[in-house]
């Protein structure tokens, strides 16, 4: 078994109203530092998969074929263990 | 500018039914090996601090104020650049 984790975000340029209203909600707490703010999702998967850079790939092609929309989305995938 | 980054997990033992959905799109897409799937949040911040460790203390206290429901989610916090 080999844990990935995949990190959806939406690509720069592209609106992100969550991520406008997490900023204002911080600010309103007092946080007056944060800068821009951007949500996204993080899926982790348990795969079946002994060798780290298989499972790597094999998280890859999830996220092109299903987790991320790459119109709009870029991920990024890391082995945890 | 210091951008940090907080992942928002379910605990261990909460009910996930978009995780579950995920696993389940992805054996019927063909992908076998995959076992448990988890669903959660992730949120990129940029913060107006130069020091690394005072960022990371702001996120983390972020999280446990806004971006994290502690009954039911863990957050981990890590500094990206």
């Amino acid at each position: 078994m080999t844990k990935v984790r995949v990190s959806v975000m939406l690509k720069d340029g592209v609106l992100d109203p969550p991520g406008k209203a997490i900023g204002h909600a911080l600010q309103t707490l007092g946080f007056g530092n944060v800068g821009e703010v951007r949500a996204g999702r993080v899926i982790e998967l348990e795969l079946d998969e002994a060798d780290a850079a298989k499972a790597k790939a094999q998280a890859d092609e999830m996220a092109r074929r299903l987790l991320a929309n790459l119109v709009i989305e870029s991920f990024t995938t890391e082995v945890l263990s």
